[in-house]
């Protein structure tokens, strides 16, 4: 099995020739979309999508990821083989949550090898070079041989959240096609503070610490870890980004209502 | 082969986190999507979408469907096996219809043995619980593993529609892309009461009950049994759903405009 | 290796019934879709996708596509065989562009064997006509079989673009999800009559002609040669379609200023 996972800000028609380039070079690989939506050329967002998919993924993947702003300029091309996962993608941060969160020691190769790419066009990278070296690694080709180790990748994270006075302070770092608002603040810290049943205050509305959306009524806003283990804010049967105004950079302030009341 | 079809409500993002746990288990599982923009939570419209679907897939075909407004609460996880399929999803009416269609005698039995899934998290027992039953079902797995069978599974059917008169009503089951809005009513009814070339009223609108889209001119409503048996209200290269106003569960009353002028 | 591309207006629930036929005749088909996210009944939009597309693919590729809004009326269905590709789909051009990139000559054929189709619906060719035909053609089936040649087929091109005293004419075929309004002027003129840096004047403001979207400020417009071959008006970050109002079909006239200021 070679399984190549795919996330880009394509949308609905490139992505084709990608995996046409791909089915050129290794017939037998297996495909799986995890999103072209990512808005478009929203760097942060396709690294936030990546970094909660690809854990899931069998080891030996290959992760081909192309939110590509900078593509035709000077901008590096990667491989990152992190943990028993492979990320190829440009050097703009798209890959690194992602690797973080594979493996605590990663290395990142810059692709030079010309014999692995198709002669590039200035436009779409993903096809010429990302896609044919996805190719090439999903056949099992040594990982040196697409060039060397390079240092100085451009890093990315999403910001660590705050803890003042038992409040947490973080931000949004996705909004999903429900409409929860998908943060930065991990399980460990909500636990760590707060506890299931909890009311808490954010953005002027009063809303309970839960296990999952069916614990309130429906259209009511309510904190849940979400599957991705971060704080999500959302509603029940509803969106939670329309009715509290929440996009991507939003400022999250969570107020506990009983030491307010203390 | 074993080909797994997979429908939610989940939208671009999370579907790719269910096929990489399906790989996991089952590397040659054949995986397509029906759909993952089911209006969200809305289980009626999953439910026909499921129930149009399926009967297409080859026997042995595993359908995974997730439209679960009651995740993590005390729903039960179902799998059902009609005839030469199996469904898997949770007990709130979405897999019925499609079952249905698929047997006249059909066993449900809840997923209680927790040797077949992950450790859920409370917000996605897509991954943590369908998915993997499903992988283990297209291994051909014994399907009484996954737990007793049960009787008391949540129903749901699309209701009858009514003859009055020699008038029919109905209600909108689904709107599709093109704005086609699908009804509840069969091919048998229409066949018995009316004929092709009938002019039949519709919610104030003259229109004809014809073969296919191009039989009017581009723009006019017409009436047609549409490709998954039931009356289909549409309009020849537009949307009849925009033109005449309909949505999910709008009633729909077909006045035959020559016995009224009888 | 047997790869079957599809390509529809159908959007997210109808694609799947074609890929459950496909299936039951060649278990071993490996799906690749391209789109199913043409604008509704747009056989030139989605002439064009096709075309752009369907040369990355692996020789020895059937390419199923279907933008029909002629289903059920007397219009013909074809296979095109050109080069090492074969094309299933309805007899409105949608194939031809397609088919003419991919070989100078290529045979039309109607398909008119029903033991390789199931019992036609009147709406839906792409489930009971289109998709078994591209099974069969995917199992190195003779092509001879699906009917015999025909030379009256529908036509289909982009226009030619026009130059008139150093000043270049042509028209919108395509608006990418992006808002990249992709035209009918090939990469051959451009070069021809214009060079990377030139600032050019279109549609009333100046920009220049880039080899890829960083060559300019965010948010600025430019020109460049897309990775289809053909001249894209972009907008670095941003979209093209939405500042100038552009649509398919919209006329382009591209001013050089150098020319102008002689």
């Amino acid at each position: 099995m070679a399984v190549i996972s795919m996330l880009s800000d394509f949308g609905h028609l490139y992505p084709a020739q990608m995996k046409a380039v791909i089915l050129r070079i290794n017939p037998a690989a297996v495909l799986v979309d995890i999103s072209h939506q990512i808005p478009a050329q929203d760097i942060r967002a396709g690294a936030f999508a990546l970094m909660i998919s690809a854990p899931h993924f069998p080891e030996g993947t290959v992760h081909l990821a192309v939110v590509d702003p900078g593509v035709g300029t000077s901008r590096r091309a990667l491989v990152v083989q992190a943990g028993a996962h492979f990320f190829v993608g440009p050097d703009n941060g798209l890959l690194i949550p992602a690797a973080c969160r594979a493996g605590q020691y990663f290395t990142v190769r810059e692709i030079t090898n010309p014999d692995l790419t198709l002669e590039p066009s200035s436009t779409f990278h993903g096809r010429d070079i990302f896609a044919p070296v996805a190719a090439h690694l999903s056949l099992e080709m040594d990982v040196k041989e697409v060039g060397d180790e390079i240092k100085d990748f451009v890093e990315m994270d999403f910001g660590a959240p705050e803890v003042i006075d038992g409040n947490v302070r973080g931000q949004v770092v996705y909004v999903d096609s429900f409409g929860n608002a998908i943060t930065n603040i991990p399980a460990t810290i909500m636990f760590e503070w707060f506890e299931y049943g909890d009311v808490l205050e954010l953005c002027g509305v009063n809303m309970p610490f839960v296990k999952t959306y069916g614990s309130v009524q429906k259209s009511m806003p309510l904190l849940v870890v979400g599957s991705h283990g971060f704080l999500e804010i959302s509603v029940h049967s509803g969106s939670a980004a329309k009715l509290l105004g929440l996009v991507v950079g939003s400022r999250v302030d969570i107020v506990s209502l009983q030491s307010l009341h203390l």
